[in-house]
């Protein structure tokens, strides 16, 4: 059984749930409290699972593996289930970028240690850290519409069923909704969001239903 | 051809280059000045191509594809040449692992855009930027130090040849070293960036060796 580490909110675990839910692959889910115990993700014995202190993290056998991105691909090369990726190397290849922009370019500027060295450092307070995660996820969650803008409409990202790039946006769109970020223009991924959002893959991994959850 | 965009102190570009380089992959290559003209990555005519507005992007006739990762493993699966990612699947997924540390939780906080809005938005001197991309480079490098410590040393990152962990790393070391970062307490990652400069591939991607290089 596969032993995955996250946490409620972190939207790279959030990110991994859903792929877990759409390929029907059972995990053993052990919570890392980013909040409690000066943040759980900093203890000696999780730095040996994960030396960036981040979540997530996956464990099956002697095997770890961390960074969600990658930790999707190997589910998807390795377990059984629906494909979350195109068989085609183009479009697989733009489903890739189409997530690369919301897992590079989005949300590690937004991750709760960079906000806490905002606060540390420039001493910004939570109005400057609301404009500051609201200006890259407008920034990022901007250019996904385009990428999508410039393909036929299709009920999912890139086609009739959810993948990579799906998973990618709905953590990353329910955390839009956190900053107050509006998505008024950008009726390509709202579309995308309301339909993935009504899927049992995808409202099973929303935090809100997760054991660890705190309002 | 490809046709492929960049600039040559982008750490994304420098990735691409050593993996065109690597796989023997001829490129048309057009400058896009980040500095120059309030920006030519602002343009129309390139955000049309690229709606992120930041390099790189590759065109290859009607195809159009960004994001440094998504590049390097589409050229890896459509070109000829050495492969970039290992053949075994959980292997694979460390080596995207390490690279997605760097591409993820390092570049996007050290990027011109990011830097632009510290000065900006909490008036971040060039000791206050220093310090910022210092901090994130240290805590980045020391995980991907750590992440190798746990192998059996080899030339590469991981194995006999350089592959996309080492394409990640160099361009970071790179820019470690403009930083002022000490890798001193990295034997691993110093012994792996001075085999693989050593490397024509490597040497000829290098931002001096590029036709836009400046000081």
């Amino acid at each position: 059984m596969i032993r995955f580490h996250g946490y409620f909110r972190s939207s790279s675990a959030y990110r991994c749930r859903i792929a877990f839910n759409l390929k029907g692959t059972p995990t053993d889910f052990v919570s890392v409290h980013l909040r409690k115990d000066g943040g759980q993700q900093k203890t000696p014995a999780y730095r040996a699972l994960n030396p960036q202190a981040l979540v997530p993290a996956l464990e099956e056998g002697d095997f770890r593996l961390t960074q969600s991105l990658a930790i999707i691909e190997w589910l998807d090369e390795t377990q059984p289930g629906p494909k979350l990726l195109p068989a085609d190397a183009n479009l697989r290849a733009q489903v890739r970028a189409f997530a690369q922009v919301i897992a590079c370019d989005v949300h590690p500027l937004q991750n709760l240690r960079v906000l806490d060295c905002l606060k540390a450092e420039f001493g910004a307070d939570q109005a400057a850290l609301d404009a500051w995660c609201g200006r890259w996820i407008t920034e990022g969650l901007a250019a996904c519409e385009a990428l999508l803008a410039a393909r036929l409409a299709t009920p999912f990202c890139f086609g009739e069923a959810p993948g990579l790039a799906d998973i990618c946006l709905i953590p990353q769109v329910f955390s839009a909704a956190r900053f107050g970020v509006s998505l008024a223009d950008m009726p390509r991924l709202r579309a995308i969001a309301e339909t993935c959002n009504a899927l049992p893959a995808f409202a099973a991994a929303h935090p809100k239903n997760q054991p660890d959850w705190e309002a």
